[in-house]
């Protein structure tokens, strides 16, 4: 007799069988016994659809009517899943973003969320009826406009909904079968993992992993709120994300690497020859952050004192390369660096592993594994359960199968922890 | 300077092409120093499709979120709408039906305006942005469900905003320029009138001229507020609806005849042998009128005392032809009528015409020129300003074709005023 905040994405209400087959399944979890919430993504392709309608009438639309174009998408999702369900002899209540309570900041395109207030939401489950709400918008606070929480935020949509609802956990469904040790298109012999961490989870989302976006597990953490991530395709049992502490009868023991994640979409700039100076290295990155321009790697080789300069590199989101490279060439002068290089052919390859804070030798063994693949390292970075490798885009299959080979993640292996994950 | 509200139909914005010239001429409004407020619909086809889907999924999809689905057509239009003004230097902001205040009864599908609180266009005014409001839909008062006002209710939304703002006058964008004495599809010699009274225009819309909704001619007659209908595809002027007494400078001597309308979407039954007591028919007709159908036309025969039964001919809407059969069917018993019969090969011709009122012979030249085209009278039903006769459906075209010559309302005519109207 659970509270449940299921979230199906596009992919699993593309078009009307899908729509009719997630009714289904709703009403077959209310069948059994349990309350249901519903979270839903536009259909399909409708977003990038509605996207394109907006490049044909604007080169530069307005924040404020993109976002009321976008949320045209849920709009639609949600009201034919709330007829599909009513078809099935229950009542399907359809709710905004705005009419569920989702109150958000204003930054149009890219939305937090401040507040929810469901007071609709659980007045439809004291009626009896499914709330369906529409995922990835809200309204501001201040100026009552609708806003959406940008690319894939109806994940943390369900999250942040569970969270205010005191659900008892959030099922996300999407068209892959859970996170494995590493994405199965390029490891054939990845494992679905049963449970990973939030902590490990939050580190695979941000090196790249997408089956679930950085913001929710963030959510999901902070309020504490499993989330299972499944198929809506299958009814066979995914992966859960939860708190480490809070796995029943499992093995005390963590597993050295929960699974390995990678990333092709970033691009690296380096910038030669900047002064050792106190404050440049601010100054370079204070630019790049007031463009809303997110950094990811940064690395500093040590100062060589003869001649008082040093090379600073970073990589970023790919979209931004062109961007941040006209803001730096700007900044040359009033700087004094030498000169800026920019490679967009590169990957990043990430292990994760809760296991690692405990264990000497993984990054020995993970360089070794990559060194015996002939793969290069161009940039490496390490947090306490992660780390990181930038090598030429061409390598990154290689370096994948390489580390999983090299801590036997397979199935065949007995250590393996957790992940992987393919596009949704 | 007059503050104009605009209104444009969805053929107008039915695609990136149509939304960008109907930025350019609301922007050009606003450059000949006039306020702008614009109304639209959605684009084209958007309408159906979204019925198409609600079909896909479901039978008889419930009201609410029927709704929920089809004003998300508004929405991609009205933003799309404000993006391109935003591209051509100005700014657009769209409002739903809800956000512009637009307060109605909770009857989904088909909901009155009960109130209209425009604060959030007032403000958008006073900024110097143009209002783009979501035609067709607003916000219930009782539930804050989400409501549509019925098909074609945009220029419903265009007039009673008008009426709320206190503006000058309303201008109906549609892809017709203005209103005809008769259809030009019909009569190729139909001319286009310069004006028609709210009297006028009313009777010919419940007479099946469809340029413009019955209830919008209704609520700018109550308003006083002043229609100029015309099209979106060119710069010439199109048809005021005003009140009569408002033309200046205008000839004095109310013209004989408007135009003529025609209908074939109907369809007439006749209940034969009604027994000739006090309140069978209003026992008939409440349980039409509970079923939701509208009647239009009535004719009941002088009772034939030698059998004390009568026989009464009604014509309603043909979509609602087999609903309002069987609830009689059912009441044949109770009743004890002999049959009933249905005919939905019929056609409506109306002759509208505030004149007529003073010219004696109207009906008598109107059905003089019937016989002489061979056309056979079926019912007969008249108002103060309005013949209308209904016929089969084939001599539709022979019977409006005749009225129009006999009462000389073409080009060459003088005694013209008024009307015709395509579909849109």
């Amino acid at each position: 007799m659970a509270l449940v905040v299921q979230k199906y994405g596009g992919s699993s209400v593309a078009d009307a069988d899908g729509i009719k087959r997630v009714a289904q399944r709703i009403v077959g979890t209310r069948k059994a016994g349990h309350s249901v919430v519903v979270v839903v993504s536009a259909m399909g392709d409708t977003t990038d659809e509605l996207r394109d309608l907006a490049d044909q009438v604007s080169p530069a639309p307005p924040g404020r009517e993109l976002d009321m174009l976008l949320t045209a998408g849920e709009r639609i999702s949600m009201a034919l899943l709330a007829m599909a369900i009513a078809n099935l002899g229950l009542e399907g209540r359809s709710f905004t973003g705005s009419q569920a309570g989702v109150i958000t900041d204003s930054a149009h395109g890219r939305a937090r969320i401040i507040d929810i207030t469901p007071g609709r939401i659980q007045a439809a489950l004291e009626d009896g009826a499914i709330p369906i709400v529409a995922g990835f918008q809200g309204v501001s606070q201040t100026t009552k406009d609708i806003t959406t929480l940008g690319r894939g935020a109806s994940d943390t949509t369900a999250v942040a909904l569970a969270a205010a609802l005191g659900a008892d956990y959030c099922e996300i469904y999407t068209d892959v079968d859970g996170v494995f040790t590493a994405d199965p298109r390029l490891v054939p012999g990845a494992r679905q993992l049963p449970r990973i961490s939030y902590e490990e989870m939050l580190e695979m989302a941000a090196c790249g992993a997408k089956v679930l976006m950085l913001r929710c597990v963030e959510y999901a953490r902070r309020y504490k709120i499993p989330i299972h991530v499944r198929s809506s395709f299958s009814n066979s049992e995914g992966t859960w994300v939860t708190d480490a502490v809070a796995a029943e009868g499992e093995a005390m023991e963590q597993a050295i690497i929960s699974g390995i994640a990678q990333d092709t979409k970033e691009a690296k700039i380096t910038i030669v020859g900047v002064p050792d100076k106190v404050g440049e290295a601010a100054r370079i990155f204070r630019v790049i952050a007031d463009s809303g321009i997110n950094i990811d790697m940064i690395v500093q080789n040590i100062s060589a004192a003869a001649t008082g300069r040093t090379d600073i590199s970073f990589t970023l989101p790919r979209d931004d390369g062109h961007h941040a490279m006209a803001k730096l060439r700007r900044l040359q002068e009033e700087v004094g660096f030498d000169s800026l290089l920019y490679d967009d052919r590169i990957g990043k390859v990430s292990l994760v592993g809760a296991g690692m804070r405990s264990h000497p030798g993984v990054s020995a063994t993970f360089f070794g594994a990559l060194a015996e693949a002939g793969v290069n390292i161009e940039m490496i970075s390490t947090s306490e359960i992660r780390i990181s490798v930038v090598v030429d885009q061409n390598d990154v299959p290689l370096a994948v199968t390489a580390a999983h080979d090299a801590f036997d993640l397979g199935d065949g292996g007995e250590t393996a922890v957790v992940y992987g994950g393919t596009g949704r």
